[in-house]
């Protein structure tokens, strides 16, 4: 392989650099807000990666072979902004001009689908790098099922605080049992954190640290010289095992008068020093000053590595088998429905079945064999059952396997479903309800990138029973429920999971979530998979007009339909309404929620779960029998009764309720 | 030092190690529930701990001076039960056979206030040796400043999962920087998850990792013997620097048929199995057999090392100043409130102040010298402004600083100030809002604990602007509202910041929240301190019967007061509500909350937050002017109008609302 810098030695690529560095400092000026430590500090690297590593055609950003960029350290989105402008992506000076303005495609943070070139979304620390390691994953699996049709690097910029949050330890500690040999980190060691010097707190041996999670480290001296970040990067690309990370030693804010100082993190420089920072680097003092020279010059670089890419590989894409091609198409896609058509279940003779056993049957028959779906366990593949039979293990030495061990990590999990989703798979992962909370920051990007996830949360309320109050969810429904662009199912049977399914897959975008219980209820007569996407609708009701109505979702539901018949005995006749999902049924028309819900009756609720969630409903909190305290251990039937949830007490609280 | 094993050689201590193994096999086949795996596999560490190394009085579970013991492999409770049994806290053969049963003192993990003896609530991977940093802080302050008066051990037990978790890579990463040399963590190392072999999907060198981090590492190939254990923690303890991890190799399940898999973890043994080990291990054959005998023993090794050291540690406390003596009783008292009456405020002249300056102002007022209060950030001290000046920093040279840097370790940082609490302090923490999700899950068990951690968000809403979505809060504020036991405040200006931190401080128990805003905003006439801790209260009422009633929370309060000025040139009288604390709010007495929010005159809310919160005063969605979307990134101005926050849009909003 040429070395591609020793063949343009010509063009003055200090001053492409610098020019990168002054445009992201007269954005910050500009939108007063932003982070130039960052932008003048890690310059070098972007322009090595852009210029002479990323593979890419800047006229189409999504062109799928590309490797993958994350930002990581999102607070540098000024820096990628200017460097995907110079690199030719379709983002205007004028766009730079609108940094961190209202509706413009140049935010604050870098946002998926907003900004051509940005392929994730990063902000908050150690998310980007955690999703890259989804990425990564992505491309083993294409490339080893395609036959190196895909084969791109995944690279990623980070910084001292990314490797700081659990998130990167969890997910790096992945990558390198996975031996994801094309990620490549990029680390902007550059000392300094917000509140000072990264030593007050941080003093790892981080190069030992990753070295002792199976990854290759190579350290790069002297950040500003992008000669030496090239040879590393090169170096990297010769990895045949080990994920790499790159500690490129640089200096935060380099050229301003506060250079090496946490006062150059996150406030724009003031305009004297500005003058002083173009003055150094030869940059004219204007702002927003361009030198048509260097964007034709970095065109020119590019131009000799990445022309005809996007072709070549179509040509290849075009002479596989027409299976292939279909198969590689979805991943393109953004509608990722898949059909359950042949959706498989097979009832127990018994007609008695744990919710979670029957998802186990359906994600089998949904799963198995289909290119376009990997998802895994947080290390409860067991008792989630969310384990795909036949379907191989996603491991060092058969990226093809569906089933990924996580391992004890949920947040890096959720983190790697969304990498894994925006490579085009649909991906899902599993952990208990209560532990939800460990992933949710990655949960919230997955919603907010609108990628098609699916998060399945089994032992769903206090019915956990024994393992007690640490184990049993009670305001994660809520927390679920309340999290915008989230679509969330508590199915109450094998019918309702079947229905839960079905939507989910059927989506053609948008994330899921699915909670299931442990224990084994009836097959209800009552349930309706086919109703389940609308939310909510009416499971038993009486000949005559129903003296009031019980809500109720999950294992609950099972407890009100047995009320449901003691009461009737008693000439008290209640209408049950099974309410699945409360964020579609709020969303239906209002007529199809006045025939379920007539203002007129009186209605009550029943979930062993946060009453917040059903104040939507109803607001009187007398007739939510709810829970808004933390749960016990004990026998279920005996944590039931404890909390009044028990057949029993319910009779005895909707009875009094109705009177 | 004599070593203590050496002593009493005649006495059968392996005998001793195998009836606490069988009292948890027993515990565990009774409750037909439970993890026998780590109580065979564990039991000579647990032993070892107890017999030769902790310093405790079984009889005053309590007694300040004792090294703390955290089971952070929570689900090792019937070991732990069982070998506090054995050691003479007051824990009954009965309360063994209750395992796991409702209302007993031994649920199925370790609750803290429930057994005595168990110093901490764990259950949630990762969490137990988190907390135990903060144990380990607390200790190291407490050492220092009243010297060596407080002096002892933090030991830790944690298995695989913990360490995968990245709460315990955060944690411990912070706890080397510290040097917390007193701080022992035992790794409970078999090599078997959940799911299998850790080896599918955890691949790390420990040793090297923690050696990164600053720690000692020293290894036991042997688990099962308890003098190799008890020599590697008698060369821990020969630390003067660092804080020690010991891999104790291990077997799940030990004398199981089932042994060394991952099928004796999370499953009572088979009765047959019971036998076969009892047999095996010479123990009769009878489920929850003693040996009077065994007890004895085990009591008389105890005794030879902790009789008296309460008695001569008290005798000690008694020979200091009175003032050191009380200063100390705060720390064993549970009433944990301060009261500040020396509270001071300096308002600036402008009358404009953001209400995180404010917080800043306070904060500084009440904690600055205080020697029960530690705190700090997640580096973000000078954005969330709770740096205390003149109080020192908490680092390795100095743990009489009250300023802790946590790092960009959000989780840990919760799990810390739960171990400080825990320990005695008022901790308090602070992040922004968006960041609260990265540390949930010890925010949950502080509620659960019923500590009295502070947690200081600053950042509230979408108002911070520039940084866009991901760093904007919707649901957060839910999200700690619904938390049982949290006490959420959400201040509006200067006024309620005092109110706010009084009410805060001055409660006895319990965790509370503290949402602040970026922005300057008036000080306001209408706002009161005092009115603060019922939740909330009339700001502002028109001399006549108001035509509606505006309720609204922190920065939006301004809007809605600026709203009702608009309205009342109009004619439109309202009355404006101001909610910092909706918690509170509900659970006043319904004649103040009928007198505050009268039901006949037409109620809205404004607040730029989840609609699920506001449903419990307001059930008709309609008149909710709140915020279910995520936000975008731009002036807070542009911001506010986007979403329908500026004032003209919520004056046009809130004059039709009223027609």
């Amino acid at each position: 392989m040429i070395n591609p810098i020793e063949d343009i030695t010509e063009i003055n690529q200090e001053k492409i650099i610098n020019q990168i560095r002054c445009l992201g400092i007269d954005m910050i000026k500009e939108a007063n807000s932003g982070h130039p430590g960052i932008v003048l500090g890690a310059a070098p690297i972007l322009y090595t990666l852009y210029a002479h590593q990323l593979r890419y055609d800047s006229k189409d950003p999504n062109y799928f072979n590309r490797d993958r960029f994350v930002m990581s350290a999102g607070h540098g989105s000024a820096l990628l902004y200017a460097t995907l402008y110079m690199a030719g992506f379709p983002i205007t000076l004028e766009d730079l001009k609108q940094f961190r303005q209202i509706d413009s495609i140049t935010p604050g943070h870098p946002e998926y689908g907003v900004t051509p070139g940005v392929d994730c979304s990063t902000g908050p620390l150690g998310q980007g790098i955690a999703t890259a390691v989804g990425l990564a994953m992505a491309e083993a699996n294409l490339r080893t099922r395609y036959n190196g049709l895909i084969d791109h690097y995944t690279y990623v910029l980070c910084g001292d605080g990314d490797l700081m949050e659990g998130i990167s330890y969890e997910a790096c500690s992945l990558a390198g049992s996975l031996k994801l040999n094309k990620l490549i980190v990029l680390y902007d060691s550059n000392g300094i954190c917000l509140d000072g010097k990264v030593s007050d707190s941080f003093n790892e041996n981080i190069s030992m640290r990753f070295i002792s999670q199976g990854w290759n480290v190579i350290t790069v001296e002297d950040g500003n010289n992008y000669e030496l970040i090239n040879q590393a990067i090169e170096e990297a690309k010769t990895s045949t095992e080990n994920p790499t990370l790159i500690q490129v030693k640089t200096t935060i804010g380099k050229y301003s008068e506060l250079e090496g100082t946490n006062k150059v993190h996150g406030t724009p420089l003031s305009e004297e020093d500005i003058t002083k920072v173009k003055t150094k680097l030869g940059i004219r003092d204007i702002p927003f000053a361009i030198s048509q020279n260097l964007l034709e010059e970095f065109a020119y670089i590019v131009e000799k590595r990445c022309s005809n890419i996007k072709e070549e590989w179509e040509e290849k894409l075009h002479s596989q088998s027409e299976e292939i091609q279909k198969e590689i198409e979805y991943f393109q896609n953004s509608d990722k429905s898949i059909k359950c058509t042949e959706l498989f279940y097979d009832a127990p003779e018994s007609k008695v079945e744990s919710t979670r056993e029957t998802s186990s049957k359906v994600l089998n028959s949904i799963i198995k064999g289909n290119p376009h779906i990997l998802g895994g366990s947080a290390d409860l593949f067991s008792t989630n059952k969310t384990y795909i039979k036949d379907a191989g293990n996603f491991q060092r030495e058969n990226y093809l396997g569906q089933n990924i061990y996580f391992g004890v990590r949920e947040h890096a999990m959720g983190a790697i479903l969304n990498g894994l989703a925006l490579h085009g798979f649909r991906s899902y992962g599993s952990t208990f309800l209560s532990f939800s909370d460990y992933l949710k920051p990655s949960l919230r990007l997955s919603a907010m990138m609108n990628l098609s996830n699916i998060f399945i949360f089994t032992h769903d309320s206090i019915s956990v029973g024994e393992d007690g109050p640490t184990h049993q969810p009670v305001e994660q429904l809520l927390m679920l429920r309340s999290l915008p662009n989230l679509d969330v199912f508590r199915p109450a049977d094998a019918n309702e999971v079947i229905g839960s399914y079905k939507a989910i897959f059927e989506k053609s975008e948008g994330p899921s979530a699915i909670t299931l219980a442990r224990n084994n209820v009836p097959i209800l007569e009552e349930t309706k998979a086919n109703e389940v996407e609308k939310g909510g609708y009416i499971a038993l009701d009486p000949m005559k007009k129903p003296m009031g109505i019980v809500i109720s979702s999950g294992e609950e539901l099972h407890l009100v339909l047995e009320v449901a018949k003691r009461l009737r005995v008693k000439g008290i006749d209640i209408r049950v309404v099974s309410m699945p999902n409360l964020g579609r049924f709020l969303k239906q028309e209002d007529e199809y929620i006045e025939n379920i819900l007539p203002v007129e009756i009186r209605k009550i609720v029943v979930e062993a779960s946060s009453s917040y969630s059903w104040n939507k409903l109803i607001y009187n909190s007398k007739y939510l029998i709810t829970l808004d305290q933390y749960g016990a251990s004990g026998k279920k039937e005996d944590v039931y009764r404890k909390f009044g949830f028990d057949i029993d007490s319910l009779e005895e609280k909707i009875e009094n309720l109705l009177k």
